[in-house]
């Protein structure tokens, strides 16, 4: 499978959120997933699922969103689907700290950050460097970069100044890449994520039945990477850099 | 062909851009078409040429976007259609002036106001009114009502005034009805059109084949078509209310 | 008094809101006023209450913000202040809809569409005209004009369709002119104002005492219009096109 | 002076941008002025200039802005002012990086973070502490905070990935603290300075007579201290958060 196209999915959270669902929709249209995430065995249990499913999946599993692990994790990459080229890449790591300000400590501004900043310029790095490598497809492009944000992305608020700081920094990247990196077409998107995902963990913590069931009032994985696979489908004459997702009875 | 569902569109230019494109791919997946436009014979035209590849399309030809005479054009798309249920609706109208302010007469700004407040409410009057009367459909929907907008959507400039005064009205409209609406499972939308689009009108204006030809620097109506099909198939969980659209080229 | 410049104020309300704070502070700064509203009997109680106090004020009602009704009242601002400079001008006027959607009229359009976009259109090009022919200030200027916004200038929200349109479209034309007109000196403005303002007009509505005295829920108009004083002053190197007023509890 | 107001200023530059303008204002306005920065000899420049034109100011050198030499600098701030209460902090550190994003090094995103995130936290932290041992003074304020931010505050650009994420995160801190400690009378405020500021650096770069002569087209700090001053004394009805200053000149 020399020329079976990488999906890079970084961040999963449970294995049961939008890198997942991601991570399966790209898998079932044929593209080789590497799952960056800390927490192994979740990411084994999600690529043994795709595996199984009769996808293509592996695991590469970090201690920290530090530029080093995420060098190393890219270099392993490449070392397993040598001479596959990357073709789609979803920055999804998150660290959510909703406190007041006051109760927020270093140690929390500093796991923000990482995540949402030293982590996405490495991962963004790589991912740009192996997508100039890669010829123009048959849609225009050399590759698509998607970075996942939430509403704090563009709005602060009492209890997200340490989350809204990270976010707000992760959409200005995504932004600047955009501009910079359209003219080698190189597809750079971000997704406003408003409202709460249908996760593992977030069934155990809300335990709300009916909430689960009603699509109405919380995004689905599944629904989110449709709107990926959208992205990653534009034509290079009709590129989106920003939209928002959000359920139909959503308040905003 | 009771059931099968009605798109209507309204403003379609030379018959060449968004709103013919948007009729024929939204023709292309069994919609019936109602176009909606001032200048019956590009009309004519697009309808002609949709039937006859297959499809179906009338023509309501309007004198202008006045409340009267887009509700005049409604009565006889329900006549026309009776008994289907429209699903789908796209406010494609504008009224480019691109003038120094000092330029700018009443009758400009006349026209600017009709076809982006006065003709725009009208329309979504009378589509959120189908809409209502409609079962949710299974992706759980009544409808779907999209607004074409531009930069001067979200940015004045110093030939602007007038065009940029319209279209943040009608981006405001939008955004108001997907609020007021998503809670009934009417999804509104508006998409932000950024860079020329390949139109016969800017074929002729710019006379430059080497832009008609790179994808890359001018944006397609067939490419806006497709996302916007891609609005109209989001699930319930995953609305988009807002997206932007241009060229991978485009500097912005 | 050959030499004392002119603020323009237009919109007045009840007589005790922003407009008329700014009138009395611009009275006290030595400018003579020259006021424009609907109803004559509050233009003319604000009028002899400045000139009672020592000002210098005028009253030009009109019965419409039409193009036609704010050139009249120029005319006749040009006569009474002949000779003197128009320093300073204030685009207050508002027209406040708050309905659900299918409840807006085409009137409802009709009038915010009037007095947010045809009577702007106007009153700015007047003002323009005005502040062309006038020397630079010791501070860099021809002329100061402000707009008054609210959240609906940036936000669309489930009872604001047809208010929300007009203010965006206000903000809109602001932002063009500041961009379009900053070259030649001329500084324009625009505040979002987010609260409720103390006027004779809040205090029946509320009857709420404890809220008219505490400071800290609601605008005065006394500091709006410190802060559009503060907007006048600002040297030619450091303009605001755009500032936010709230009262210190606000939630946003 | 046991009662004289301090004014906390982090980041001077060379000594002569808006940190210093600001400083110089303040210390007119009778505050006793603690300086914060990198680069002891600038500072304790500012600081003699300020003591010998009968101001009192104070130095406090750092060797970065980590949360260890923040927290420092307030413990030494707080033993020369012992009593005095901190009423005003000003936040103007920054760390320019220009470049394209693939020679943007781990260094320079620490560099950016560590200035707009990490400092920013903490000095946030020891200010609003500070503030609310403060009474309500006579504005209505227990104290005012403001952030200087850049055109990249709002809009990521092709040379601005890691500049533009620590100004977007610094922005969010910003809204986060004004939304949650306006309630507590703490005004938080947010400057887009949008253009070239005349400094010494900026002197020596350009090293052009013309545009250092022409306030139409560079910022004074002198001018963005004045409107940092008005922040300060916007009463508690009538609060901005944020605001924009360019020259009258520049293109936006």
């Amino acid at each position: 499978m020399a020329n079976t196209p990488v999906a890079v999915i970084a961040g999963l959270g449970s294995g049961s959120g939008t890198g997942a669902g991601t991570a399966r929709l790209f898998a079932k249209q044929g593209y080789a997933i590497a799952l960056i995430a800390r927490g192994a065995d979740s990411l084994k249990a999600l690529s043994d699922e795709i595996n199984t499913a009769g996808g293509t999946a592996s695991s590469f599993p970090i201690s920290s969103y530090s530029t080093t692990d995420i060098n190393t994790a890219f270099t392993q990459i490449r070392a397993q689907y040598q001479g596959q080229p990357i073709r789609v890449a979803l920055y999804n790591a998150g660290h959510g700290v909703w406190k007041p300000f006051l109760d927020i400590t270093p140690e929390d501004v500093q796991a923000v950050t990482q995540t949402n900043i030293e982590g996405a310029f490495a991962f963004s790095k790589n991912v740009i460097e192996a997508f100039q490598a890669n010829e123009v497809d048959e849609k225009g492009k050399r590759g698509s970069l998607i970075f996942t944000g939430a509403t704090a992305s563009v709005r602060g608020n009492v209890t997200t100044s340490a989350f809204s700081a990270g976010k707000h920094a992760l959409r200005a990247l995504s932004q600047s890449l955009a501009k910079e990196f359209g003219k080698k077409n190189i597809h750079v998107s971000h997704a406003i994520i408003d409202g709460g995902i249908l996760t593992n963990l977030s069934r155990q913590r809300r335990n709300d039945p009916e909430w689960e069931q009603n699509e109405d009032v919380r995004l689905s994985p599944d629904g989110i990477a449709e709107s990926y696979l959208h992205l990653v489908k534009q034509p290079r004459s009709t590129w989106t850099w920003e939209l928002d997702l959000r359920p139909a009875h959503e308040k905003w």
